[in-house]
């Protein structure tokens, strides 16, 4: 596939005739599994268009879950379940990645969490309580940092649970953290130097650099961000996850974290961002509690989400700003509405005050420690192939493939096998070399309890034959 | 009150303790309505704190509707119902700006919608349809730009109603459409000279400002926009709402539209963005159709709304971006998560695609179309005293009280009345000094229909009596 027939007559954007083009392609069978596709400045030359307009066709295609970006390789067709038929496109296309082709891939995904055991009956029953003509507030503009008392739960919650010290005022509900970091991005008017973990959540990095804010990528050791590489640094806002690093699961020290507080309270303009992702699910332990618990300087602004406590598709996250911020953010974004349903920030609220969140968490820490246990279990098949870590809490392990040069054709070669896996290097911002082995994100969150043997099983028949297959190519070479 | 005694040792920020004493001085009647209260300057310097401080906790006064800025003169103690006492302080701090003190005040807001009607058994119906475990998705991560069918409905709606033009994938799903106008502003990437409006939505203003945007100020005559200034001055993005200007109301006729088209045209960075804010509300005539319609360059993001057509509780709006920002959304913003919960999203499409929507429009049209004709009939009571104009659509009128200089302290002398009216100059970004006039937004939406007539009565009084006092202080002075 050189170059793709337009219609340049048609009223249909020219990126959206190539993302059909290419999908009627997949679906016909013409483009298989694991073939590479012609570069963006290969095609868009060829066709003497904008490479943007290739470029936007095959990031929509990558989203859907038809090709694979591989980094510094190029774009690859996935493995699309046999089920998969053009018609039912609208349909599909809405069921995010790993959902599309759930039938045929085994998907080890570390961004969904189990919902199987969503209190879907409970929930109802709060909604229908909150919306009805009893509460028509619910239905009016609300407070701009949200409902007064959806953030009062959270405050108490947070104390309980994270030994967070913060009031009601401090918090401040958003849709999502992503939308939380970009109201931090305009908190800080100058441009401000970030320093954030190496490898890190990577959306939030493209947000802060979005910004035109600079950002310095701080290498993650075994006890967390580099804090002598932090200290040398010219940065003034550190961004980390001290509880359970995002995605190595390395947990920050006592000592480091008193370190990282006096690096902040050396500078009166200097804060940290503690993106407490996931650390409602330790399985070992008691749990870490958050860093701004030890902050007596209002340095830490600190960030939660529901996203993974209770499900992604709800969008609400939280932050807690130190008094100065506050005032910072009352003087200068108050002229943001909120962004949340005020329905759901009441249901919510309800959720928690009538102790239905804590229940859920509880259930859902069981839930996720039996799987975490049972994926070490199996995983022992591998021996010493394959090395672990970030275990005993969150969502997703980290495995090491001791046998195997970090080759980027290797997940596709897995998506071949009916499995889809997720590579380390894309959350490195920069020197991903170092990664001389392959490293991959093994979510287990969304893995039924009874079939993780088999996945696991079906995992270990997939690297046998990559390791043949990996071995021979090394043979002609 | 010259000042005031803080704890410093308290862990309480220093704002909120400024915050609650106020409160408690209004409870306790030591301040009482109309009182002026010293600068935040004065304040601050007496207290010898940060002024950021005092204003912060002015503004949160403010928002939650116990003072008043008045611009350029200070801020005053709002009338608060007798039934207000701080104990209910966490419950009643909730309410928004006009719900708080309901009992006592009639608000004539601009900023409500007659939520009385809220179909709220569908709703419930719908929504306990939408969130079962026969439906999982709507718990997992959705589609960056909103699921598509929603971006479907929306599209449909859009075509058939309002004659906009758009595919689904143009749509772009968010929570309200101040989150829209922040992913505007980082769209154009580089700095841009936004043309505004004058009178303007003022949050859109300040959210393109606070992106460090250049905004020119347009004044809008009786057909909108001054399209010579617009023509003569740099800009090279044009912020308008040519169906039903907010907030004066006037109607951009089809040779300006063509013009402003034409002046769209002229150079190829060159964009329109049409809020369409309340145009499914218009009582007179046929609907005017959507600048977006007449575009056939890409020159025009198309901006709309639930928040009037359903409930601003709600926060979803949605915008329509031309193939070539599509494009470029697509290559710089796609690391941003939709922010629509994904169940209200499903919701909100059964609403539509079932004709839920339709009909809720239609019969909102009937309720607001008598309740806008009461009124306009009832202040005939003024006679030539006032002067009424951007009548026929939306949900507010604008009443022009010609016998009085533009004298801030008369919306807070209606507040001593009991009455909340809503000034016009706050909306103007400059030479809001040409207001020779005092000119009142006069919202009817959240009014009930029975007490129309009682209200504008009160209001009569009101006005008759700041008249005397007006007078004899002309006469004095």
């Amino acid at each position: 596939m050189n170059t793709i027939l337009l219609n340049v007559n048609s009223t249909e954007p020219m990126y959206q005739q190539i993302y059909r083009y290419i999908i009627q392609q997949i679906s016909d069978g013409v483009l298989k599994a694991g073939d590479k596709m012609p570069s963006t400045r290969t095609l868009s030359q060829n066709m003497s268009i904008s490479r943007n307009t290739v470029s936007a066709a095959y990031d929509q295609l990558v989203s859907e879950g038809f090709l694979e970006a591989v980094e510094k390789s190029g774009y690859y067709v996935c493995q699309i379940s046999e089920l998969y038929h053009p018609h039912t496109l609208k349909t599909e296309r809405e069921t995010t990645s790993g959902i599309l082709d759930k039938a045929a891939i085994l998907d080890f995904t570390p961004f969904t969490v189990d919902i199987s055991h969503f209190p879907y009956a409970t929930w109802r029953k709060l909604y229908n309580n909150c919306i009805s003509d009893m509460n028509e507030e619910v239905l009016q503009p609300g407070n701009i940092q949200g409902d007064y008392r959806l953030r009062e739960s959270i405050s108490n919650y947070l104390l309980d649970s994270r030994g967070v010290h913060c009031t009601p005022e401090q918090v401040i509900v958003g849709a999502g953290n992503d939308y939380l970091i970009q109201l931090l991005c305009q908190l800080f008017k100058e441009k401000r130097h970030f320093a954030m973990e190496d490898p890190v959540y990577i959306r939030a990095y493209q947000i802060i650099q979005g910004f035109g804010h600079m950002v310095a990528p701080i290498p993650v050791e075994s006890d967390g961000i580099n804090l002598s590489i932090l200290e040398h640094s010219n940065c003034d806002i550190a961004y980390v996850t001290p509880s359970h690093q995002y995605p190595l699961g390395v947990i920050m020290p006592i000592t480091n974290r008193l370190r990282l507080l006096a690096w902040a309270n050396k500078k009166p303009n200097r804060y940290i961002i503690e993106d407490d992702h996931d650390s409602e699910f330790r399985y070992k332990g008691r749990p870490i509690p958050a860093l701004q618990g030890e902050d007596s300087n209002g340095k830490v602004i600190y960030m939660g989400t529901f996203s993974r406590a209770i499900a992604p598709g709800m969008r609400v996250g939280y932050m807690v700003l130190p008094t100065d911020l506050l005032d910072m953010y009352h003087k200068n974004l108050s002229y943001y509405s909120s962004t949340v349903s005020r329905v759901e920030q009441a249901v919510l609220a309800n959720f928690m005050t009538n102790g239905y969140f804590e229940r859920h968490l509880n259930k859902m820490r069981k839930v996720y420690k039996q799987k975490h246990d049972l994926v070490l279990r199996c995983c022992r098949i591998f021996g010493d192939q394959i090395e672990i870590s970030g275990e005993n809490a969150g969502l997703h392990l980290v495995v090491t493939f001791k046998e195997f040069k970090n080759e980027p054709f290797f997940f596709n070669f897995m998506e071949t096998q009916g499995i889809r896996l997720y590579d380390l290097s894309p959350h490195y911002i920069e020197n991903t070399m170092k990664l001389d082995r392959i490293n991959a994100l093994l979510g287990f969150a969304g893995i039924d309890m009874d079939s993780i043997e088999s996945s696991i099983h079906q995992l270990n028949l997939a690297i046998q034959k990559y390791k043949q297959q990996y071995v021979n190519s090394l043979d002609n070479s």
